[in-house]
């Protein structure tokens, strides 16, 4: 269990080899990055089990963290005083693939809607169109972004991929995760999580966040190795970051839901340059 | 409705320009990758509504080859024949979004299971175990992908992604927009759609392939334009795919479902270097 990546045998082809009189193909070990559904269930202490509210496929390890996170980001509770207790269990397989993790809620928390016509992610865009998404999220969010008085200077952004990129353990093996990394305004790394999904890597974020008592982010940047997308900055939003920065594009909803949420969007941040897509009085040049 | 792009204001910032008398930020218009949610509705025909299944965040356009894609992969159907009738409809917003296609199954098509306890994914991935997950896709596809005679040159392999990125017209406005390229043997690009999410992009792939009753899509290889992970691997096997190629890195899991299936999953398609995970006597050198 908790493995971030895991060797396979591939065979690495090389076409430009052939002429040189060397070897085009060479069998040899690679590592890759571990994915692995997850069973998130949550419920009040009490008989029977507490039903399952979602699975994501992520790489294993912090998975409380993710599945605190999720719940947050969701809305499902308001803090990890909520939690009573949250622990990964045994699955029905054998040997255990601590594949599930049981989170048990405070008797005041009102229980997970399950809707039996829809699928638990339609909490998260749960209109039907983009509009009905934001305002869903404006009325879950507790936390006031658009009033966190921080300010970035654009050059201590410019330094955070290159961080992000050299605390990545995870993807100097493999290639293949993700990051999430939590920063203060003066650009010192505060956590970094890796995943096969950068969702899962955000949650795990805010997840331990959460646990350590840390919410709201407030004052703080949260930087992805990726895209931005709506679900990307509904996290943000949920755990109260002024800042979301992304190393590459971000989508129409997530520009729109960010200029709601008061959050700055930062997007193609590369080398000397950036875009700012929502809130860019913070952005100091 | 349907627009794969859209505009936003954004403030371009380049520190590097500060010393050289140069303004270091501007205003200027942008194109966004454009997302918004689907919501995907199936049953038989009769009174009533049909349920709900799943919503996903997605660019608009070609929106019922997604849902039939998603419908097909997920296992739902079996082809296009199983479709009576597919079309986008109103929701309940004013103006019309066209955010939600309603799709009505033939009669002996079995009702879509929407267990109440559980999302709609987790028939993707409905073990609580990797092995779980894999045996589930196996029972599910109808195609025996490992029988098929392909073989490709890696060559023709390794000029795929350049052509792939020629044909990507959203990705050059926006920078954030995932494309999947079905080829033939001989690397003709068959069809590209693009996507904010790739498994998006390979259901608009599928369901288009669907609709032109070309399933199982044999002797062919699909390529996408970022990782490659278990729920990519799932839907090449779904469509009898005997290729799939990632530019990026594959999961675990994803080269294990493939190993099972008999796929032949290429990732880091890279130049004149590729790495062979699975099934490797379809690539010749």
């Amino acid at each position: 269990m908790g493995r971030a990546t895991d060797r396979r045998t591939v065979l690495r082809i090389d076409i430009s080899d052939s002429g040189a009189g060397m070897r085009a193909s060479v069998r040899r070990q690679d590592s890759l990055a571990a994915e692995e559904p997850l069973e998130i269930r949550a419920g009040v202490v009490g008989p029977g089990r507490r039903p399952p509210l979602a699975v994501t496929m992520r790489t294993p390890g912090h998975d409380l963290d993710l599945a605190i996170g999720f719940l947050l980001t969701e809305g499902l509770i308001r803090s990890a005083e909520d939690v009573v207790t949250a622990q990964l269990c045994a699955g029905a397989e054998t040997p255990n693939t601590y594949n599930v993790v049981d989170v048990v809620l405070a008797d005041d928390v009102p229980a997970p809607q399950v809707d039996p016509a829809r699928n638990f992610y339609t909490t998260s865009s749960c209109g039907v169109c983009g509009k009905a998404s934001i305002e869903a999220v404006r009325t879950r969010s507790r936390y006031d972004v658009a009033a966190d008085p921080l300010t970035v200077p654009a050059a201590v952004l410019a330094a955070l991929p290159d961080r992000l990129r050299a605390a990545q353990r995870g993807f100097d093996r493999t290639g293949g995760l993700h990051a999430a990394g939590l920063f203060t305004a003066d650009g010192e790394l505060v956590i970094l999580r890796e995943d096969v999904g950068r969702h899962n890597a955000v949650d795990k974020v805010i997840g331990w966040a959460a646990r350590e008592r840390r919410l709201p982010l407030r004052g703080q940047v949260l930087l992805v190795s990726g895209r931005a997308s709506f679900e990307l900055t509904q996290k943000a939003w949920m755990a109260g970051l002024p800042v979301l920065a992304a190393v590459s594009a971000p989508s129409t909803l997530a520009a729109d839901l960010a200029e709601e949420a008061g959050v700055t969007l930062v997007g193609f941040l590369r080398g000397s340059t950036m875009n700012v897509y929502t809130a860019p009085a913070r952005v100091t040049v």
